[in-house]
Formats: C-alpha cells, sequence, structure tokens
C-alpha cells in the first residue's frame, strides 16, 4: 500500500453539484485518487431506497476538470454506490466517502438519511465508509471550517481501516474552524421528531399535507453525538448495519412461541 | 387492559389493496380493534424514506367493511405512519404490524425493506412493532398457513410488549402449515446482494440500465434467519434502530484524532 495511491468513491445526497460533494472531493483528492458518482439531484430523506421497478440513466459529467471519472445517476444515493461498485471501479475502493450533507445526519437522522445509506450500502460491500454531515442546511453553507477534521478522519479510516460490519457517521457543527474544539466519538442520542402534518387545500379544492415535524432529543448522555455537537465537538458516531438487538435475544426466547 | 381491546395499527409496503395486508388484516381483527394506514401504491425498497419536498393526499378507503378507519396515503410506509400517529389514531396503538410482504425480507433485506422501515418508525415512536413477509414473491401468494404464527407472534407482544428500542422481523417459509416446524428466535444473517445491471437502449438510442442482482448468504451459522427459514422454521430476529456499534467505541478511541 506505501506508494500505491488510495482509490476513494465519493457520493451524496443532496446531488451532483451540491456545494457539499463538491467541498468533499477538493480534500479527498489530497488523499488519494477520486472516482464521482452521485445523484443527478436532491435525495434527501430517501432513506436505503433502491430502485428496482423504474430504468436507470447515467451520465459521465465533468464538473472538476481534476477527475477523470465523474458520473450522475438517475436513481438514490444506495443505486449510485452499487453501480459505481459494479459498473465503473475496477477493484474494491480503499474508502467510500459520502456527503458532504447540507445538514444533521445525528441520532435518529441516521435512519431517515440518503447520506448514511450511500455510505451504509459501502459498508455491506465491505468497503470502509463514512458519512459526512454539516450542521447547516444553506445550500451556500461554508465547508472551509470542517476541511481539517474530514481529512483527519478519513486519514485515520485509510490508516487503520475500520472493524467489520462497522461506518462512521461524521456531524460536524457549524462553527468557525478555531472554535471546533476536537473531535469526539459518541453513540447515537435517544431522539424522535414529533411530527406535525400542515395541512391545506389545493386549488381543486381537495385537502393535500405537508410534513413537518420537531426533533426532540431524549438523551442527556454526554457520549452522545448530540451533546458533542452541542458542546463544539464534531462527532464520530460507529454504525452497524447487522439491526440484530443480540442482547433481546434471550428474552425473546423465553416467550411461548 | 384486562378488558379493553388492544388497539392496533395495520401497514405495509405492497400497498393498502395489497393480498398480504388483507390477510394481517384478518389475523389482527381476531385480536383487537383494527386501524389501517398503508400506501395507495407498492412502495417495495423504499427503505425509511420520508416525504418532505411532496405533498401528502389522505383518502379514506372502505375495503373492509368490518373496518371503521382505513386510509390510503400518497406516500411511503414510513409517512403511513407517521400520519397515522399524528392525526388519525387518538391514543398510541398496543402494537403496530406491517406486511404481509410479498417476500422475504429477511437478513440484510431488512435494510431495504419498506415494510421494516414501517415498523421500525412505529419502534422509534414507542409502539411495540412486528414487520410479518412471506417467503413468495406472487402477488397471489396464498397466507393462509401462515395465519396461526402471526396470531402467535403477535399475541405474545401484545402480551408481554417488546424490550425497549427493539422491534421484531418476522419472516415465514412458503410451506403448507402442516410442514412449518415452528418458531425460531435468530439473529440477522450476514449476506449481500451481488449486483448486475442490465444494460438495455431506449428507443431514442439513450443506454439505461435495470438493476438486478443475486442474494449471496455468507453466514453459515445455526442461529440465523436464513437457517430457520431454509429449514422450515418461521424466523423472529428482535431488531433495533440505536445503530451504534458499541463494540466499536474502544477501537476507536485509540485513534490519533
Amino acid at each position: 500500500m506505501a506508494h500505491k495511491k488510495p482509490l476513494i468513491l465519493v457520493t451524496n445526497d443532496d446531488g451532483i453539484t451540491a456545494p457539499g460533494i463538491r467541498a468533499l472531493i477538493e480534500v479527498m483528492k489530497t488523499l488519494g485518487d477520486v472516482v464521482v458518482v452521485a445523484p443527478d439531484s436532491p435525495q434527501s430523506a430517501t432513506g436505503h431506497a433502491i430502485t428496482i421497478n423504474n430504468t436507470l440513466y447515467i451520465n459521465k459529467v465533468n464538473i472538476d476538470p481534476d477527475i477523470e471519472k465523474e458520473y450522475s445517476c438517475s436513481g438514490t444515493p444506495v443505486d449510485s454506490v452499487k453501480f459505481a461498485v459494479a459498473e465503473i471501479l475496477h477493484r474494491k475502493p480503499d474508502l467510500c466517502v459520502s456527503g458532504i450533507n447540507h445538514g444533521s445526519n445525528s441520532s435518529i437522522n441516521v435512519i431517515y438519511s440518503g447520506t448514511m445509506s450511500a455510505a451504509v450500502e459501502a459498508g455491506i460491500e465491505g468497503i470502509p465508509a463514512i458519512g459526512f454531515s454539516l450542521l447547516d442546511y444553506d445550500w451556500n453553507a461554508d465547508f472551509e471550517p470542517v476541511k481539517p477534521f474530514i481529512k483527519k478522519i478519513a486519514q485515520q479510516v485509510l490508516d487503520n481501516g475500520l472493524p467489520d460490519g462497522v461506518i462512521l457517521n461524521v456531524n460536524m457543527p457549524k462553527l468557525p474552524e478555531k472554535e471546533i474544539k476536537g473531535i469526539k466519538i459518541c453513540r447515537q442520542a435517544k431522539a424522535i421528531w414529533q411530527e406535525t402534518f400542515d395541512k391545506r387545500t389545493n386549488p381543486m379544492g381537495r385537502d393535500y399535507y405537508w410534513l413537518s415535524g420537531k426533533f426532540v432529543n431524549l438523551d442527556n448522555g454526554e457520549d452522545t453525538d448530540e451533546w458533542a455537537l452541542a458542546n463544539g465537538y464534531v462527532s464520530v458516531v460507529p454504525v452497524q448495519f447487522d439491526l440484530t438487538a443480540h442482547h433481546a435475544l434471550q428474552t425473546l426466547n423465553g416467550w411461548q412461541l
């Protein structure tokens, strides 16, 4: 490995032209050979959706002149990773990074996140993977302050690998670089979204709804991602996709089934 | 609780008219008061997607004359659960069941499954929840043989509740009732989908792709859902949505971050 440049797959869920993925590409170019495969349009909150009942279109694009292989995909973030691995990359990449998401994927948001689903998909396929998110939903968010943290974490994954079946969920506070206190390894805070449905009437007189909600953190633990972010740290949560609640097996084995 | 009928929310991802959800409703009517909120069209492989950039339409329908509250939703399975909890149900249901899915959600399929995402969403909201799937993709699959198993498992959850943060992923073999050997508590087998992309050309001469793939079980463990199903058992996997890989925290804390 010492003299070979790492191969790095970059994707996201905000679409291939989003400033967040452009910032992530800038950092990854300093670490290895970059291939980009990302959705052609925003795909937030798609979760781990895949496209099985519709056609997929792939276009070679050239947004960054430094990058030879850059493709947009008409499908989801997970489709993009699957297509990259099956059709574009000639070997398994050394790292897959997803993001930088415009907005938080901390706590329970990991479940809804297209950014994280792309990273989970890479993890399932045996590729060390990281999802990066900045706590700023603005399309013109400033990604400069977090670049050094992204580089540091990605370099550590390239150097150390990741435990089998584990990927990283990295969230970063919206702060100037000097005010970011460091990087904390965390667990996922227990939280929920309290939904409200905003009822409106369309011009034809038919009712429809907009989903909206309020994020409620139910977890005061100082070892959580929510605590780290609220206190000026970058949070790193190791995420698994073996969803088995191993601790519950004993209880269920006591049932009359 | 002794004399109050349980309130049961039923949903799915194959759409409100699918034979699978109709069979599930039949069983649930023997256990409690049933409310149905389900997508108006098939939503397989949607994962934990939610509808945030589009409008939601809800229609009161009356497919089963025994059921007072039955609604179709233009969104995803997760949207359906969120809408049911926020707008239709006047109290938290005692149980949420999702399915019966036409096809397997065992092993890594749990990650892609709309059926299971609906159950996960209910779990996040503190509702005991179960996803049911039959290993038969046929729209006209025979659900009769598995009804007694569904009833038994649902009754146990109503009687015992579920551990905090845990829901159940139940998969059922395509077998006559007499050949089903029983119910096994299992862990999720380690498996992957090996993708192939079928390249075609549309009438305008443009290339497009169909995603297809082959399920590959990498796990010979006899405590897995794949083993149970292959050997004629109904598999029950306790599923968690705290995705933190707690066992990896120590390793990561040893990194130079």
